[in-house]
């Protein structure tokens, strides 16, 4: 008979209808060098839902989705240095990497070829991820990072994902000195997290939407300090050659010319939506400014933990609305309308029943 | 009657046909910060070419083109500091900027809105700029930049197009540090500094171009590392992933994909080309690497006279084919054809023949 422990619970969806229903699985073995959690939050991401409706023709079900996870830590191996039973620790989109190619050893895991993502995916001996739809979690110590005392857990769990996908550009491409503007495309999961980092930088932020309907928001509740209608000629007219750099959080297609025309000379572009359609671009309008225009995604380990510990000492946490692991597929059919504000996290722990 | 001094002689483009004939003009009043240089040499760049035949739809005839001045100072002004007569000097695409407004400030007087360019523009007073194709010029001392004594007179005037537009993307993208993976498309006018700038800071630098004919010329001459034929999917392959950092001289339209599949993780491609067609980009593509895709136009004041020590201390010079006045017409023709290795000059002292 399976030990106890080694049987883990969740949601997968079977097909791409989507939807989600219980599941059981078994836990890879724990290594000495691994963790086990229970998991405690789990954030919703759009990558959740894309996943498990296959979108991108990529899906392996049964799907357990799920990567914006914060447990306690339950278990530890032999080997184990930086965690001890009962600490809270994230474990975000990815949950290996080879550690010593190049990328790996400028702390970019996120860029490694061999990196294992944290469900839909193959651990290097062939057997499946499962993500933190589910009660428990085993992960190589060196994927796992610490959650800062002062931070609520529910709150924290999105910036597992989301918050890594913009701090990281922010760091990146010098757009974290104090006296930016960095402009906000999209006011999502993404972009709420933007407006809050780029603000805690010292920049001045500006949302651009394609709606004014959240512009009391973004000013009032986000602390943006100005609002552009994109569909307005008149408003971007007025903020051409203002920005340092721009975060494109908008997924659907869009033109990225007219951003383009915001940026001052050496300003950055840096999408982080995954648009499906190649975009044109006029490459003399770069060159007439020396602008660039960029992609990011995620970000490394150590990157993870500098961003929650930056995320404590300014007290930065996502918005966030919780929902029961019986109610996630309804979460998710809202999050396909935009209707949240501004991401679904799942009380794993307090609402999981436990079938085995 | 006029000072004869004030008088000065060259050759301009009447119409689009770009057939340069005799033209004598006025020189603009030398102001306390001018000087007035006799020209020595002046290079052929393509936007010479292009402007002529009105490519753009920006020419204002009569044309005196040449943009690639290198000369000897014959009169100073009052408050001129830089410079004393005797001094040889340089001139590139611009001589007026407003010095105040931020790219100014940061030494970029390149992306000035009010930078006022050698030839085919407007003076500020309204007035047209003449080029170096002819034999005197006037222009304010901060606009011109010392030559260094060792380097040969001919041999340096394409530096100062041609030269400072692949040496500012170099430095200004962290190419210029050793060790760097430096492609270089295209192997013209810029595209032949660019495999010699990149060498001197100490890159590997790989030609990737569309023909295998300038492979023993790029390596053996200019001292290539390797040479990739664009249109061949196996030598691409083989160098997926692998370059810093790319310079695209190519001025044809052509795809990018292929040369952002060549960068490694937050690899650069740098258009220096001036594509005339959007080009489609795949964001997900820049994501999946960090990558990016940027602009960059010939360089600041201060940066051409750092890029001519730096030319002087690593012994950078064009190669050209030193033409006279009567000639031009002819290497126009010749240039349209990418018949020249890699740059024309003009000996303008030598072979001018002045009519008044």
């Amino acid at each position: 008979m399976m030990e106890q422990s080694k049987m883990a619970f969740g949601l997968a969806a079977r097909d791409a209808t989507g939807v989600l229903s219980p599941f059981s699985f078994t836990l890879r073995d724990r290594r000495d060098d691994d963790i086990t959690l229970k998991i405690l939050y789990c954030g919703i991401c759009h990558t959740d839902l894309s996943t498990i409706k296959n979108e991108w023709g990529n899906a392996r079900y049964p799907v357990v989705p799920g990567h914006e996870i914060v447990g306690v830590v339950t278990e530890v191996g032999s080997s184990v240095q930086k965690f001890k039973v009962g600490d809270n620790v994230g474990v975000g989109y990815y949950i290996s990497s080879c550690l010593s190619c190049d990328n790996c050893k400028h702390d970019w895991e996120n860029y490694c070829p061999k990196m294992v993502q944290t469900f839909n995916h193959s651990h290097p001996d062939g057997t499946m991820t499962y993500g933190g739809f589910s009660d428990k979690f085993v992960v190589n110590e060196h994927f796992a990072v610490r959650i800062p005392t002062n931070l609520p857990l529910d709150k924290v769990a999105p910036l597992m994902c989301a918050g890594i996908t913009v701090y990281t550009p922010l760091k990146e491409h010098g757009l974290s000195e104090p006296g930016k503007h960095v402009g906000v495309v999209g006011l999502g999961g993404l972009g709420h997290l933007a407006v809050k980092f780029a603000k805690a930088f010292g920049a001045k932020v500006t949302v651009i939407s394609t709606s004014i309907s959240k512009k009391k928001e973004a000013i009032e509740k986000l602390g943006a300090d100005s609002f552009i209608v994109s569909k307005d000629p008149e408003q971007m007219k007025a903020s051409m050659g203002t920005m340092d750099g721009i975060l494109d959080t908008a997924s659907a297609n869009h033109s990225l010319m007219p951003l383009i025309g915001l940026l001052k000379t050496r300003g950055k572009l840096i999408a982080l939506g995954g648009m499906t359609k190649p975009v044109e671009i006029v490459m003399f309008h770069l060159m007439l400014g020396a602008k660039m225009v960029a992609g990011s995604l995620i970000g490394g380990v150590k990157g993870i933990q500098e961003m929650l510990y930056f995320a404590e000492e300014h007290n930065i946490t996502a918005d966030v609305e919780v929902v029961g692991m019986d109610d996630v597929n309804v979460a998710m059919e809202r999050l396909e309308k935009g209707d949240v504000r501004y991401r679904f996290v799942i009380d794993v722990a307090n609402t999981i029943t436990i079938s085995n």
